[in-house]
């Protein structure tokens, strides 16, 4: 089963921590939007794409046998002190170096992935460092909207984030060009995986990207939504599970998804969700997949299994059809 | 043949380009007195070994197929622009993660040497930042000797560096441990090189680790010093070749060689060269190990064949006497 995720962050680690217990074929599409710590500190610094979702989802993929955690571990490892190397991921200054040797991100992943033994394959939405712009109510009292920019200014404001574009800096127009190689993933893809995460900023830039937009929609494969366990502070505080899928859909025309997935605990009216996904030709599952123990996080194989159930189901329901 | 080369910086690079059309098994022993440039800046940020030196050494060493080049050139690539990182080079930084990931720089060397491809091993000659102290005269003109500390300031100063000092600054008593493997790679060799290369900041403080001293004064291995072509500014401006002989017996009482290559076009009295040799029980090969095209730089072919020459002569010799 070719399964694709997309996404950026923690929630895309948590996706494919649990596809990998489902599938070898693990395609992650990051978002390359981010503009906070490390990565924000080399993207302006050497103009390249921001490495640490990259290298987040490099991470949930790598392998836990064959010397792989080793370099795993590298990847991962943040220098501290007080200098100018503080906060830097080990594993974000190789992809930087990776990125500028190469001189191709997607040949620069693929090293990657070949060092830390991923089996999978991480890429970018876009080849170009991509810059989110958001329309935000409720920042003064005058009830103006007003347009926040950058990754995390968004991701942190006070107010209350109405609608996301996406821009690309450096190309004439502004219109984000999206990775070939994450189009034909999606393209070939039997399923793929939308969530959880920062809602604005990790999980709706991909449906921005033109391209990706237009491919997510034409494409064959089963299309899985997964919800966040609890709002995010700032994004989307106070949003409901419809809620999201709301966004969600007024961010993304023509998108029909098969299923969405939902913590059974995280769900205040489990009817409301339901009929939201029907509205959008979706089935609502509601698993037990929170961690009993992190709060705010997924269990990975409860994650898993869930995912397994909502394949299975939609393969029956096409079968029916079919 | 095992052979074992110890220096630091360009010279050891040139050192180990040449053994490698030797033998593949050449291990590196390398100083870790540096506090200049990107190395300077990680040992005074993080503490750890100044890595420099030892990346150039893997460099010299990577093999260049089966994509062990990618890595080297990875290795070896420095960031640009004018932030945080510029001058680094991504060795460095993949280095300092591995020293502190796996707090053993030995372990982390040879993680690294894996990765980049390297037949042969590179090691620290010590696990702890060293520093040089040197007394230099001609700083005033009341003809004061005084102490400059420091590899970069040692190599720089304009007076007469006459004797130096290694000190561990972050152990009690000051006195420099070797690092054990490097002990035994100088036990165990067949073939021992010292130089070329800075005298007195990446040559001679090799000698000054006590134990790496009587290592070397012990081993059975044959010695063999490799001068350098032009003077160093700075460190040895106006040395002769002979002069740069008896500076490095000043500082190795005890220390017998078999034989000091020179390079025949940089040698002004080659008599003189080879009875100061005869002095010290070595025999002086005069070869043309120059590189015609680059100025100050051995030619690797070259240098091999008078190495692989050097090597015949001294095993008749003791042929001969056995």
């Amino acid at each position: 089963m070719r399964a694709v995720a997309l996404g950026g962050g923690h929630g895309l680690h948590a996706t494919l921590t649990a596809l990998r217990r489902v599938t070898p074929d693990v395609t992650a599409v990051v978002t390359v939007a981010d503009d906070g710590g490390s990565s924000g500190r080399l993207r302006r610094e050497l103009g390249l794409l921001p490495p640490g979702d990259l290298r987040q989802a490099l991470a949930a993929l790598a392998a836990e046998e064959d010397g792989g955690s080793l370099w795993a571990e590298v990847f991962q490892h943040r220098f501290g002190g007080n200098g100018a190397l503080t906060g830097h991921a080990v594993g974000n200054l190789l992809l930087a170096g990776l990125f500028e040797v190469l001189g191709d991100p997607v040949a620069a992943l693929d090293e990657a992935r070949k060092l830390i033994g991923v089996s999978g394959r991480v890429l970018p939405m876009s080849t170009e460092p991509l810059e989110i712009e958001a329309q935000v109510a409720g920042l003064s009292d005058d009830g103006a909207v007003r347009t926040i920019r950058g990754q995390v200014a968004v991701a942190t404001t006070p107010g209350q984030v109405e609608r996301i574009e996406l821009r690309a800096p450096g190309r004439s127009g502004g219109v984000p060009k999206a990775c070939a190689e994450a189009l034909a993933a999606v393209a070939g893809a039997d399923a793929v995986f939308l969530g959880p995460g920062s809602w604005f900023t990790s999980v709706l830039p991909h449906l921005l990207v033109p391209e990706l937009h237009d491919a997510l929609v034409r494409t064959e494969a089963v299309k899985i939504v997964i919800l966040n366990l609890v709002p995010q502070p700032g994004e989307t505080a106070g949003f409901s599970p419809e809620r999201h899928l709301d966004v969600l859909f007024q961010h993304a025309p023509g998108l029909k998804v098969d299923a969405v997935i939902a913590d059974r605990g995280s769900v205040a009216v489990p009817a409301r969700l339901a009929d939201a996904a029907a509205g959008l030709g979706a089935r609502a599952l509601f698993g037990r997949v929170a961690d009993p123990n992190v709060a705010g996080s997924h269990d990975p194989d409860a994650l898993a299994a869930c995912v397994r159930e909502a394949l299975d189901a939609i393969g029956r329901r096409k079968g029916r059809r079919g």
